[in-house]
């Protein structure tokens, strides 16, 4: 007998993005159910109408459960299953508006989600995107969803934003700051987390001991104390902490020299980074892998991916939008979930 | 009878490090000689070790005024000018240590050049890279080339550092400042100026009126005053500002989305790119134009270029250095000062 597929949960996020469209090309893709099975949180009238306007279809192997019945003890079929949330609008709702109650049901089907990924009925997330605004207009406060999942899985440490592509790995000491309080939060401690994490989630990955790069926060590295003090009072501190503890972590790397391999055909002299500040990592990040770049979050106790991408108002429900980012997403969730199964 | 080319002075930097082999290479080339006469600022003793040991060779065309016969009322000849000050340590001196003679040379070569151009004995300046330390040795307490500048030329203004590629052109806002500093220094009217030269500069270069794209400071341009309100208080205004004194500017630009096109083969969105700070700006621009790029000194009375690297002590005397970022850098300073003839 062969071992069953891992079980990714796949929440539709804002269901005026493109959120419902890349849901649907991912539950009738082969190079999504050789990999994995999808259980999608979301709602079937909305589905069908987002497959009607796009010329997309529901998978004819889709078994939909309705949330009175769901969690099922055993799941029907061997195609993806859609879990199907009670949602009135979702016959009125149009692309591309901000909606409060979009939002509700973005945050509902993400708690489901985390609920059911702990109580093992679920092995990883993959999180189509979700839009702020909406969800502040129902009453969910959370920057974003690595906010949202460490509160909804009770974390006490901060979780820690990285992304993933096949040539670069990076995670951020800070995420969604302003750059005025960036230096102000680095700490010494829970640098060396992120350091240790980041060292750990690469290890996983690639298979082997990776070397991580810690960027400086300041130019030139700071050039010896003239141009600021944080590497040398935090950041060589952290690496020096990370070492001790086992991780091959160098740096602080002079931040504007640290990427010029990236397209220079160069090898690339560290497995992973870790930047400082969302930008420091992101931009170069982005140059390499726009919209295929997968987001995953560390330090959480679920395993959890999403595309790197927003919710694209602009382009929703038209059927253009490029899953190449949840593919990704998925396929990574899925190794995560192999390592995490080998390890244990 | 044919315009005389445009006369370059070239301050060979701290002489420790690559600059006098680069020169070198720079009064040999063909590539040099038919666009621009050069002025070499530094020592003739020096020059010849540096040949010797390099296998490098001085031009045979090259005319060497002592320092007391300079200035000259003609130049003799027409090939390259080595201007040969005093210096009694170039016989004994030693590639890759850092000694303020050294840094009190490179200072007295730059002081020397800016006087010249002031002079209208030459029409801009190129200069080879100088070493921190050595200058400070040697109790010149400048920053860089950039600060030293403004100083020997009397600027009221600060100037703007900027760096030119065929691909991308990226001014900074804030130059060597500690990242903490960097929210507080942003000013509207300073950084209008600094938006006015960018496209002024970009104008010279691409003889078209360009559109200046303006970074955000915070990520995601700050999400609507969330995570920081430098885009509400200083950029917006400073952008509007420009525009309504005719400059073709926009933003705030997301920082991490704004230089995904640089790989991508899509067109560019903007001529010129405005960062505010020095990684911000030079972490793309790197990793576009490691190595090739040129850094270009703006609001500034004299014209001046020069490579983008530094003086690579450990590669130093050894002939191996590539000499293509000081070509670009001559070639720009020529383009600039031919720009500048058409429109004055």
């Amino acid at each position: 007998m062969s071992t069953p597929l891992p079980r990714l949960a796949l929440t539709i996020g804002d269901c005026a993005g493109i959120g419902p469209e890349l849901a649907l090309r991912a539950m009738s893709s082969p190079e999504v159910s050789t990999v994995c099975r999808l259980l999608v949180y979301g709602n079937l009238t909305l589905m069908r109408r987002v497959a009607e306007v796009t010329g997309l279809r529901l998978p004819p192997d889709l078994a939909v459960i309705h949330y009175g019945q769901w969690p099922s003890e055993r799941l029907p079929g061997t195609g993806p299953v859609l879990i199907d949330t009670p949602f009135a609008e979702a016959l009125t709702l149009r692309p591309g508006e901000v909606k409060p109650v979009c939002g509700a049901r973005a945050f509902e089907w993400i708690s489901m989600a985390v609920r059911d990924i702990r109580a093992s009925i679920a092995d990883a997330l993959v999180t189509a995107p979700i839009n702020k605004a909406a969800l502040n207009g129902a009453g969910v406060a959370f920057p974003g969803h690595t906010e949202m999942l460490a509160d909804l899985t009770g974390s006490t440490e901060p979780p820690c934003m990285a992304f993933y592509a096949p040539d670069m790995f990076v995670s951020l000491a800070t995420i969604h700051e302003p750059l005025s309080k960036v230096p102000g939060l680095l700490e010494t401690s829970a640098l060396q987390r992120v350091i240790t994490l980041t060292a750990a989630a690469c290890a996983q990955m690639s298979g082997s001991r990776p070397r991580v790069g810690v960027l400086a926060l300041n130019p030139h590295a700071g050039e010896n104390g003239l141009f600021g003090s944080e590497e040398r009072d935090v950041i060589i501190p952290a690496i020096s902490a990370a070492r001790k503890a086992g991780v091959d972590a160098a740096g602080p790397l002079v931040p504007d020299t640290a990427f010029t391999w990236l397209f220079s055909g160069r090898p690339k002299p560290y497995d992973a980074y870790v930047a400082m500040y969302h930008d420091q990592g992101l931009i170069p990040f982005k140059m390499k892998a726009f919209d295929t770049g997968v987001n995953v979050t560390l330090g959480l106790p679920v395993i959890r991916t999403s595309p790197d991408h927003g919710t694209a108002f602009d382009l929703a429900w038209r059927g253009k939008a490029s899953p190449g980012s949840l593919f990704s997403a998925i396929k990574l969730a899925v190794r995560l979930v192999k390592e995490r199964k080998k390890s244990s």
